[in-house]
């Protein structure tokens, strides 16, 4: 029983109408983190909630529950059935909260997140933790009407909204094969670098590197990971990221004098974020369908770029001239200690100084916590001596009474982003099983990335994933990509591939 | 008959709502001048459409009407019975077209405006003209429908929403004793500069000029001027203009390498924007009586800027050391030579690069051409034999053939804007006004400027243009600040005193 569509028509109408008022969220979010001097700040996050707010009564419309319905039973062909499941997507997550709430949220969240940047130097959990238990208050009362709406768990219900589809049932299961194999992983990754540095020392490259020479380096990195400048900016910003719009992607880093890898590394995460918005499909651009499939999706693009490209060979041959050039020539930069360089693991403190070694347990201990936070298992009293026993177990490190180097160094919490940590691991796994696939359809593809033909890679990364938008759901996308539905042991090869020789 | 005030608080929170929307109007389309990478234009144009589109349906509802008309009979103070006098202005202008009118306004302009940016250089009159001839006529639909509505003439409706109160009977008026001593002036000058150069010649500073040594300047100048940089930035742009909003000032400037004077009295000029946004009345903002009062005030601050203080020999000492500590000492940067440089006159083609005398002769011969224009007097045909006999009586330049230079030099016919040009020298004309009425108060001002005091100066304009906003209409405003209208006798004055040494 299929009529001749007009719900659908109107409603790819009204898609279109957020997608282009939403572009000025993006311009200005970004403008706000980058350039906008702090007299600004004010008149921007009114201006801000004023859009957000007029976002929010657009996507609420019951008109759009109405037409939703309506399209249901019109006959559309696949790609239209499936822009209209990301509809309802949109379309539940919208209306699942009480305006109330939403507005609530916000001033929670400002407040704690406001409070965090001065607390966190300042190793202030007292003064963090009533701030953070609002906004746990808040995340749960959010978890459980997102949850009623669904039919999933409440943490569950949190993490659809990055990873639609994703269940903690299966995230428990992965990570928790991941930390059978990792803290030995690890100690053996740094025993092996141990006994080869003793051999043969790394080469620290010696600064200062200006601020414009490493801009330089990073321009020609992005220039050759085939980032269009006709279609984007790299700019400064306290934490960089990937923002703007996929017709005008603006990413960003930060320079800091005495370490060129740093500004460089992250710029090169960023451009495999912003690759994959610059290369969404063209033809539905302004539709839900045509938006990047989720946010372990995307972390499968940047990391693709930062790790499983970062990290080889062929990559630290290509960058070589690019630092001779920008600083002058040096020892560390011959490609082999280049490579060792950027292939260094050691266990620390931070996530987003993490090796791709290491990362892995930064993200299940937050996993874990954040799961027990929102199921009510824990409370935020709890998480310091939850943080010190996983950090102990899983890294070897000691963070008792280190606040903002343990608990509080991540923005997320006091955010109110609870259900976000899973996707940087799984986007590392995605990553390693993309590779995998293409190493199954090129056999000689390291010898092609070693040679500096990176076209492959993109290539298969715009077919399978650039290209395929929002079309499929996740398992689907993944499933056509590379044969099979997440599967970690990919990325467990290459990590035992690259770090042990092994495979 | 006056009753509490309820439709009032409507009022003013509607037009807040409206002011925060604007926010992303002013900071997108700063951005699409300035930063924007050119594959971004077609989605910022398609937002900039929507948000102009949403805009207009706020400004338009029937219920602000019915509001403004309530509002008129409630208790209200002075200054809310300002603010609702400008609330009624707005509401005027935005609702005297149909809405059919200003789309095809949009699409016409875009149309020609996009074709001019190369026609010009190609020096093509003949493509041009077909397009203009497009835009005059909506033009004149629009004008007539403004005049309806305002109840004067087409012409002095279109120069209404610039410069609101002003009327081309007073501007005939003003200008036509301008053409009577203008010429004359001009041709002693230049004969008197002349005879100088011959006894003692202008030395030209010698390039080249980085870039960085210009920004440098540039922001330092900024400085001393009193921009507030944590509420505002400069920026680059093809075409130097004041954007963003009055929380968060964009200024941008053109770098040419040859030329440091170039970039440096743009940024004189945007700073007297500038300045003025930055030095509204805080406490009114995001109300209309808190915006800029009129297109001619504007100008008058920003040729306060650039020409009252930057031909002050005042200026010329200020800028002398940091000139020196950006390029390196050179005699050019003498205060006595950088004076004449800066005060130089020389009768050219082109507006935009024109010196404070011969500048009322570019906008004389626009202004009777574009009256011509809305008054069907003269058809797009005409324009080339009256630019060439005005520029010809007036400046002694022959543009004949040479359109590039000539009528197709400037964006505002193209881009629809008749009606504007006049506010360029009304705005010379109340800057001299200004500093007279300054001189009158503090009878040893230019001893003072000379010594590099400038906050009398800025302490008189902030509190007499810019803390007042919108509060008065133009006339008043003028009257309260200087003791009387518009009177060009001041800058006449002024010209004759800073060119000729006289009075």
């Amino acid at each position: 029983m299929s009529t001749s569509p007009s719900a659908y028509p109107a409603l790819t109408q009204a898609f279109l109408r957020m997608y282009r008022l939403e572009h000025f969220n993006s311009i200005a979010s970004w403008d706000q983190a980058s350039l906008m001097p702090p007299g600004g700040n004010q008149a921007r996050s009114e201006a801000l909630a004023e859009l957000s707010g007029l976002l929010h009564r657009l996507g609420t419309d019951p008109q759009l529950g109405a037409q939703i319905e309506a399209a249901a039973l019109e006959e559309l062909d696949d790609l239209q059935r499936a822009n209209l499941r990301e509809m309802r997507r949109k379309w539940l997550d919208a209306t699942a909260l009480p305006e109330a709430l939403v507005q609530r949220r916000v001033m929670v969240t400002a407040k704690c997140e406001h409070a965090w940047r001065t607390q966190r130097p300042a190793n202030d959990w007292a003064g963090f933790a009533p701030n953070l238990r609002e906004v746990l208050a808040l995340a749960r009362e959010e978890a459980q009407f997102l949850s009623d709406k669904l039919g999933v768990s409440p943490y569950d219900a949190l993490m659809d909204r990055f990873e639609p589809g994703m269940r903690s049932e299966r995230v428990t299961q992965v990570f928790a094969e991941v930390k059978q194999w990792l803290p030995g992983l690890i100690r053996e990754v740094v025993a092996r670098q141990a006994h080869e540095a003793a051999a043969q020392p790394v080469i620290q490259a010696t600064g200062p590197f200006s601020q414009a020479a490493q801009r330089q380096v990073c321009e020609r990195v992005m220039q050759v990971l085939g980032f269009n400048f006709d279609a984007g900016r790299l700019d400064v910003s306290t934490h960089p990221f990937s923002g703007g719009v996929p017709e005008d992607v603006r990413l960003t880093t930060r320079f800091k004098d005495g370490d060129f890898l740093m500004s460089l590394m992250s710029t090169v995460h960023e451009t495999g974020h912003g690759r994959y918005e610059q290369n969404l499909p063209r033809e539905w651009l302004g539709q839900p369908v045509a938006l990047a499939r989720s946010m372990a999706i995307h972390e499968s693009q940047s990391l693709s770029f930062e790790m499983q490209l970062g990290g080889h060979p062929g990559f630290a041959r290509l960058l070589s001239p690019l630092l001779a050039e920008a600083f002058g020539d040096q020892p560390a930069f011959a490609p082999a200690n280049l490579n060792r360089l950027l292939t260094r693991v050691a266990p620390g403190l931070i996530r987003v100084e993490a090796d791709e070694v290491t990362y892995p347990a930064h993200v299940i201990l937050r996993y874990e916590i954040e799961r027990a936070l929102i199921a009510g298992d824990a409370e935020v009293d709890d998480i310091p001596a939850l943080w010190d026993a996983q950090i102990l177990a899983l890294l070897g490190q000691d963070t008792r009474g280190n606040f903002r180097n343990g608990p509080m160094q991540d923005i997320h919490w006091p955010s109110g982003s609870f259900g976000y940590f899973p996707c940087y691991s799984l986007g590392a796994m995605y990553a390693a099983q993309w590779f995998a696939s293409m190493r199954r359809r090129t056999p000689d593809l390291d010898a092609r990335i070693a040679q500096g033909d990176l076209a492959v890679v993109f290539d298969w990364l715009s077919a399978n994933i650039w290209q395929q938008g929002s079309r499929w759901p996740t398992d689907e996308l993944s499933l056509r990509a590379s044969g099979e539905t997440l599967n970690p042991a990919h990325f467990r090869a290459h990590l035992e591939r690259r770090y042990l020789g092994q495979g």
